[in-house]
């Protein structure tokens, strides 16, 4: 069957994706003595420590939910939202990849989890973007600009499903620190390549 | 004329970009005393007034077009870059709403003002975003985040060109100040709203 | 009896040192919902109520040490320097009033509590600066300055003792945002005013 | 004479010294290209660098008033001040070590000149501390504290005069960048240790 030949090139992924509950929890709960102080600067290195967090986390998401279905993989979701993203510390700036007017922007948690995972009345368009099998994620800069306590980059991230299929978006992330020291994510734009018609 | 005819409902907006030649000029070179000092938190108004400020200079270079070509208004785009954007401060993440791979990310001011006026050998996708006879511009925010020295903000950008054709994008800025202390972009990221097929 | 007498013109004060223990508490819990985003720029406001807490909190130990003694006097000022300072976010750049070389800067919690409340076999000089019979404390600002995610200011503090002796001293603060949000002292050069011979 | 006698330790400070109207203007005036971006996050280096140029500047200011005079002095003095103070963005946090209220704190340029070279009307007790004919001058740091777009430094100031006499100070120092990228004292808090009677 193709669909399990294509998993053949992702196989470092999955290994790292069948591991990755636990990973996503690494990231929620580290060791707090590491953390760098709330007021330091943000470093190039946390912010492609963060970048690869992301593809981690949406990796695993998609596995949670191929192995242990919807449940399991929205709990992995929320978990993975409060470690990787700034909603606990007031809106975020998010405007995912595939979401239309009037509900383009999702500043709000309950939002975002909609567009990760779906099932959420409020968001009828919502089909769970983590949940469409994704296998293996890359991150890829144009530049990272350190702003003193902030940071932004922006660059493309290329996904790719468990068949193979590449999705490649333009990205940007913004960045600040959490109350633990570690990044979150307060701006988030994705967006599809343009294509001149 | 039907062109003609669109243009009235525009009769405020076209007055407005006649005089947007000195308009520009005024972001450039406003009075330096008024200027907050470098350090200052950037507010929320300041971010209103830089939107304001970019949609005045793009329709301000679409007039310089249509009333006086091409050589001047390139020279004015030139101008515009320099007041709003922070090329000179490092690059700029700018993601412009129109460009392709290899040429999607315009971290450079070469880049971007070809990208507003084109007619650069390097960059031959481009075919002038500013020259399009923008007549209208006006943003609306989705939110405002202040991080300290910095500011981010996304929403949507409604441009209108002088048939009164309306174009609509998602749209990301990010502030800093510059030496005089007014705001400089450092971050755009612009896409055309996501069309499920 | 002198000592009683001069109460009297700080009756206010001691009415609100009466309660302080209880503010010094709400300090260090007021309700997490009301405080501002950890990136969200310093006020002047913040920066007055943070000098109004220190003042608070100094004479709540005064008078936590006379009236309920030494050891209720070190606990309140355990808490107080968890909720007013930086502690626990990396070194605090504290020189206190009385301090002498070699042990002039306190950069560690044990020896701001030392300075406080004396009693530390490790800084045999100190004689427990809050435990002065003070009953009355005041800030006045030359001038706050805001510099994104942190703030100093630079001014006078006077502080009364239960003789009504009035002490006057230079004192700089500088302030960064707390996990709870909340302001804390990173920064604190106190001296006696310079006395030409 | 024993003054000249005094001077053979600090041979090579006043090598240092004698290139010093010219080190200052180098301060002032350092190619462009070089500097970080405004947003750019201070570093420690950068910090240790101001601190041996304010150093270096002292002792300049002192060389040129022993050689020149008193004219020559207070030019020097003025560039200095404009080299490495934020004067010209905002009034500056400025506790000198000798001076006495109702003029302890100069947040002007004015007030900050008239204490390192006097002849002020203004102000009369302002002896000039930069003519004491310094030729030696070093900072050692307790510790220094990067805070995104600012810094603060704490420590020691060493300075030896022409007879080898040592004045040691305690001496605070918060630095932002100026509009040429390099770093500008904003906060300044010098005192004499402090003496048990």
């Amino acid at each position: 069957m193709k669909r399990l030949n294509m998993l053949a090139p992702f196989a470092v992924a999955i290994t790292l994706a069948a591991a990755a509950p636990a990973a996503a929890q690494t990231v929620a709960s580290a060791p707090e003595a590491a953390a760098p102080a709330l007021y330091a600067p943000i470093t190039v290195g946390e912010v492609e420590d963060a970048q690869r967090g992301w593809c981690s986390a949406l990796v695993a998401i998609s596995m949670e939910a191929d192995t242990k279905g919807f449940t399991a993989a929205k709990a992995l979701a929320g978990q993975v939202l409060d470690a990787a993203y700034g909603y606990a510390m007031g809106p975020v700036l998010f405007k995912p990849t595939l979401t239309v007017a009037p509900q383009t922007f999702r500043t709000t948690r309950e939002g975002a989890l909609s567009y990760f995972v779906g099932g959420d009345k409020t968001y009828l368009n919502d089909g769970g973007f983590a949940l469409k099998h994704w296998r293996k994620c890359q991150s890829e800069n144009a530049g990272i600009v350190i702003t003193g306590n902030s940071a932004i980059s922006m660059g493309n991230v290329s996904i790719w499903d468990d068949r193979g299929n590449l999705t490649k978006v333009d990205k940007t992330w913004g960045y600040v620190r959490g109350h633990d020291g570690k990044l979150r994510i307060v701006l988030h734009h994705s967006s599809l390549p343009y294509s001149p018609k």
